[in-house]
């Protein structure tokens, strides 16, 4: 497929992704009667659903990375064009913050927001680390045609074990930067997850490394 | 198969539908103790759960559109026989209403009710255009062994992530005019509904034309 | 497999069918603090893992009906040997009681009990028809690879969009008679519920049969 | 594959799966202002999601038990090396401390903690003898290529009915001791629990058997 499409859809599906997390964290928040963990439960299950269906739905056009952290492992691995890159990431942080402006637009409430909320610690920055180990575990380890199921269960589990509700994704921080609502971030607390996810990312390839054991090259993950 | 056993299919599986929605919506406001994001959640672990079922059991007669939106993207990609087009619609309005009353029925309600709730604004609308877009989307570039599985999901978190709770369908706001439950909106917010869900239908076929790139032929979604 | 093996398949799989049912249903109950629908959540969930789970593990060996109504269907479509059907219907209405009794030993309850849960009405028995017809509609049309999933998905869905709670099943009314949990009901309304379920079946097998169309002999459904 | 990279699989898997049931536990605790059945159904999602992501990651490096119980069971069955056995129980005890400190971790809460909470009696014991039969039942009926699916839905199952919110596996007993949270469990009340488990998984075995014909070999559930 031609690059153009490629950056359409790694656009789209972070802009829908984006718009999903968010909708459903308002939707969650406005209806829970301040019961944080129903408006979590709302925001999960919308999470997990829509998460299944955009991988599916754009992984064949361009890989469903929808996440810099993502992106830069498959290049690393040899699994995304390096040439690419670059384009991928550029897309992902456009589209999620067009998905966060969907969102407030299907809310009515005022599209140009920026988050008070601080996320910030070393329990929360470990809880980062962990999650986006485990999603790049996830999604080095499983077979191509169970690969959407596998990242959606996981990142549905990691919203609730996770003590930061599982970020686990750059692209994911930059645009929930840009939302006062349930799952906003404060710009201030941004540069600690992303770093944090990184050093996850870098964890996770490491672990799928070990288990593959070292002679298995790029690639073996399509058992 | 015949065209009256396609019929009879549009008309039970929209009437089942519709049973489902509303009945698991009345069920949820009767339990929930005034918290409408325990309602929602009712309401929407049924309709997917039901909306799998339906689509399996019925898709392999009629294709389980249950949706003139659907009936008339699909008709328009060459799909859908265009002789059958207004068969399927009429169907899925007459299921729609007795699936509304069967849940009345169910619940000892009175029969014959119109819904009060309006549901209406340019967040609704545009809710409802992302709602249908993207149900579109799911239903042109899903692999058929797979359709009913990622339909279910992807309703499952817009009833969740879009302002309007995803009715992404004119049959369903028809048939949900006839219940002051829950699940109800009122006539006059019909109009707009069924506009928005126009609008969303053609973009998603637009969308996923861009996707496939512009040689790929209509029936290309049987990858 | 002999027939020793199959009646047994059937005894222990109503078994834990009926102690999944009742003991989540007194878990739910103890748990929620009053809030029904949450129960009812506890519930649903629990019922549709498990169920998915027994067909499973019991299909291949007895069918894993776990249900008269579903035994008697099968017999008359010629898909249970009819000199099976006294046993299997004996296996399941006494399996569902050692059910019971399994549920209230786990929750240190008094095993003997009697239910005083009036279930009772019209919209209590046309909810019984619409339940049962829709379980039979989908055994008899679902693909024998997604059979457990489907079954499993469509009772959660109509615990929730039925009146009734979706019992479906005169081996689960009879179980359901000894407990005086969430998941009870009367004796006096037990007659009601197993002719409504009987005459869904009925239905459920005619629709089915309607769909097929006409020409269509037993054993259709395995496509 | 080689010793070392089964056991760091069992380890990783089994502090993974640990994490993953007290942090859950830790959130569903925090968030739901005080009601129990909403910080259990958050605790049941997010062990059900990533139960069947780890069986599915670790399934085929170490075949993913992740309990003592099943790899007894196992090695009994002649389907895990006795070799291996030790090494393997040793692997997931370690594995289910680990688990709990990462868990602790990611919550800001003190690394080392012992649990207060009693779990005793006969309708506990016997959930966990339950529980555990059926887990074996399960994990010994199932299709190869339905396992991880089977074996989380039917947990997400035990979890809401059996009395004991189903352990199930004497490593998570080990592991939850060190936690004062949701998911503890009082050194004192473990050795009950143990003994009930390994009771659970003999009968487990036993009833597999039988379903499977005594002329069936080990290796028959490979169906």
């Amino acid at each position: 497929m031609g690059t153009p499409r490629k950056l359409l859809s790694e656009l789209l599906g972070t802009a829908l992704l984006l718009a999903i997390v968010i909708g459903s964290g308002i939707m969650g928040e406005r209806l829970a009667g301040g019961n944080a963990a129903l408006a979590l439960v709302v925001n999960t299950l919308s999470t997990v659903g829509g998460l299944y269906v955009l991988i599916e739905v754009f992984g064949p056009v361009s890989g469903a990375h929808f996440n810099p952290a993502v992106s830069v492992a498959m290049a690393y691995k040899g699994l995304l064009s390096r040439s690419l890159l670059a384009g991928y990431v550029v897309a992902q942080l456009a589209g999620a913050v067009l998905g966060a402006w969907m969102a407030h637009a299907m809310f009515d409430a005022g599209l140009l927001q920026v988050s008070t909320k601080v996320r910030s610690g070393p329990g929360q920055w470990f809880a980062e680390v962990v999650a986006t180990a485990g999603l790049l575990l996830v999604i080095l380890r499983a077979p191509a045609a169970r690969v959407a199921a596998m990242v959606a269960a996981y990142i549905g589990s990691a919203y609730f074990f996770t003590a930061s509700t599982s970020f686990a994704n750059p692209a994911a921080a930059f645009g929930r930067m840009f939302t006062e609502s349930f799952a906003g971030i404060a710009p201030a607390s941004v540069p600690g997850f992303v770093a944090a996810q990184l050093v996850g990312a870098a964890l996770g390839v490491a672990v799928s490394d070990l288990l593959a054991g070292a002679a298995v090259a790029p690639g073996a993950q399509d058992r």
